[in-house]
């Protein structure tokens, strides 16, 4: 049996994307900036394209920009209105329990002068408000904190954010690839300035996103050439994959989110069976449907893996650009919400998708009850 | 009959192209950071395609960064070294033909304090190997002359601005989007220490690009996050597209060029057969073996493509990213050649591609006699 469990990394590209996305290949290939027929006829998906997302989050389609991914997209997001506001003030406000796309750009900017407020998060790894509206001071210009966590699957209270950004004057901005079709978005009634969503955590192909930009509010571009989408983002776009991205939408619905919320609660409950053991994270409806993180106490969460790996079972301890940022080391997340470390280090993050089973469930929640036992017992804890 | 002529712009997908990437989408879909299973057999997919980029240019694997396209690797070549430079230096010395990525991102370098060199380049597109060296300062830190030129084909010395930067220890960045697979590169031979690369030019999928980045020259990264490509570029790998550009890569061979080069020559004496045109750009060797650029006397090199199109031909007034910088107005690279610009405004481009026939050729020839004719009979030039 293979289980894929490592849908908040990357997912399957639903083949009905892939078809959607062919003909975009080697018939209609053409350079959406060409005048030609091939050009307008590429013109003309890119931008059916556009409508369809920007529709998903009550946006105008100017407003949508596409990029090459989710990292892009917050990157642009935030050096962008920070080079464009800069004369306005320095301030940028975050959390600490950002996607390193977020943390290490907050960061480069430190290094250029800019200061930055990395807020704590509750044990449940919500912000507080509070807290946040404090942070705010004259020279405040940017206020990113992420719409749901790719680890623990804490959705913010993100129309609440919006509110005090907005009567603060300064703009907000959510890195919402997590939550992108599996929580209801609205800019407008959410008051969201910017917006990072991406292609391959929906089942459409990577190499492929997009930053939504209210009207009005202006950044500076980061990649410079053509004056391709607005003059905000040179170079060719990728029509075969903003193709499969719209129609990756498309295929998304409400029915998938009560499915996956289903499952995640059968795979909590089994896995909180076992003794000595912890979610992480909320639960209910203020955690991402397809999200489940649990830690066992005197189990390496690394070890976990790796067992459930030879048992045809993907999971993560963190989130796979962890990986590469914190190499062995304890998640950034699970150290903002922890008191107790040993849960930290011996948690394991499964998500799911609209693909799952009940039976790729239970037997996840057997192979992982017997492997911790195992683990266990080795290492002298029971 | 629908002739492409606008290869320069992008090219169709190789049907084996597609079929190469196919498995990355919805069976080998894992991501490459990922420890498990998917990831690993993603991973090993990703360096497979690095390998085979890398061989083509004599390059090592570990000196390769995927990117978003050949505008990304432009960016990422000039602004990281100008970044990562900065107490060496201030001054950077690129062409007045390059493409806008190497142009407007030099621009904006200038409204940051960097002093920038536009080299002249004499009627055929060439780089005045005298003036270039004499160019170099103390405070030069880089030299960004293109391989070939998008617009009118002119194939730089590349080797000997090599040496020439080589000899004044001044980093040399070479943009090769056109000239990839289309002219033999070694960039140790060479002596290229940056060269950018674009999968959509060369039959591989749009959205994928790489930069080249030689063993100890140090960039800043553009695009912050998770650690992917030796932290030089965050966001997951683009998988199914990097191995479509390697399968892009292996498919090209020296047969394609000796057959462009014929049918480009034929396409070059059949248009100067109709009185009153010019070719843009050198002849032979020098010349790029696909590209094509001809300027007829008495005609809006505009309508001429607009009706070329109702014929089913497809070529172009200038590069697509051009289309977008400078509407409505003269292209940048003819006016930098041209003494008489009455040819420039009059000119197309045709580029081709390996897979053209002789009877598209000749089709071609035929429709732009024709056209030429009517156009001057409307507009009084005959």
């Amino acid at each position: 049996m293979k289980v894929y469990l490592d849908n908040a990394a990357t997912t399957m590209v639903d083949p009905r994307v892939v078809k959607a996305m062919l003909p975009f290949f080697s018939e209609k290939f053409g350079n959406p900036s060409s005048l030609h027929r091939f050009g307008r006829e590429a013109k003309k998906a890119l931008e059916r394209a556009r409508a369809v997302i920007a529709k998903k989050i009550n946006a105008d389609p100017s407003e949508i920009i596409f990029t090459s991914g989710g990292t892009e997209s917050d990157n642009l997001a935030i050096r962008g209105i920070a080079y464009a506001n800069r004369h306005l003030g320095n301030h940028i406000i975050t959390s600490k329990i950002e996607h390193p796309a977020v943390l290490r750009t907050c960061n480069s900017l430190m290094e250029e002068g800019f200061e930055v407020t990395f807020l704590d998060v509750d044990e449940e790894g919500f912000v507080d408000l509070k807290a946040l509206e404090k942070s705010i001071t004259k020279k405040t210009i940017l206020v990113s904190i992420m719409h749901a966590n790719n680890e623990i699957g804490t959705i913010q209270p993100i129309e609440k954010i919006g509110r005090i950004c907005k009567k603060h004057r300064v703009y907000f901005h959510t890195d919402a690839v997590q939550s992108f079709t599996k929580v209801p978005i609205d800019v407008r009634k959410m008051n969201i300035d910017l917006l990072s969503i991406s292609s391959h955590k929906i089942h459409g192909p990577k190499g492929v996103g997009a930053l939504f930009v209210r009207k009005g509010v202006k950044i500076k571009p980061e990649i410079t050439g053509g004056s391709h989408e607005s003059g905000l983002r040179a170079g060719t776009e990728n029509v075969p994959g903003i193709v499969g991205f719209a129609k990756a939408v498309e295929l998304s619905s409400d029915d998938d989110i009560r499915k996956m919320s289903k499952l995640r609660d059968r795979l909590i409950s089994g896995l909180l069976k076992i003794k000595d053991s912890k979610l992480n994270g909320p639960r209910g409806k203020k955690r991402l449907c397809n999200n489940v993180n649990i830690g066992f106490r005197g189990v390496e969460g690394e070890s976990l893996m790796m067992y459930l790996d030879t048992k045809g079972i993907a999971v993560s301890t963190g989130s796979a650009c962890a990986n590469l940022l914190e190499e062995g080391g304890t998640s950034h997340v699970l150290q903002a919400i922890s008191k107790d470390l040993e849960f930290a280090t011996g948690s394991i993050r499964l998500s799911l998708s609209r693909f799952m089973t009940e039976r790729e469930i239970d037997y996840t929640i057997e192979s992982v009850r017997g492997i911790v036992k195992h683990l266990r017992r080795i290492s002298g804890f029971e």
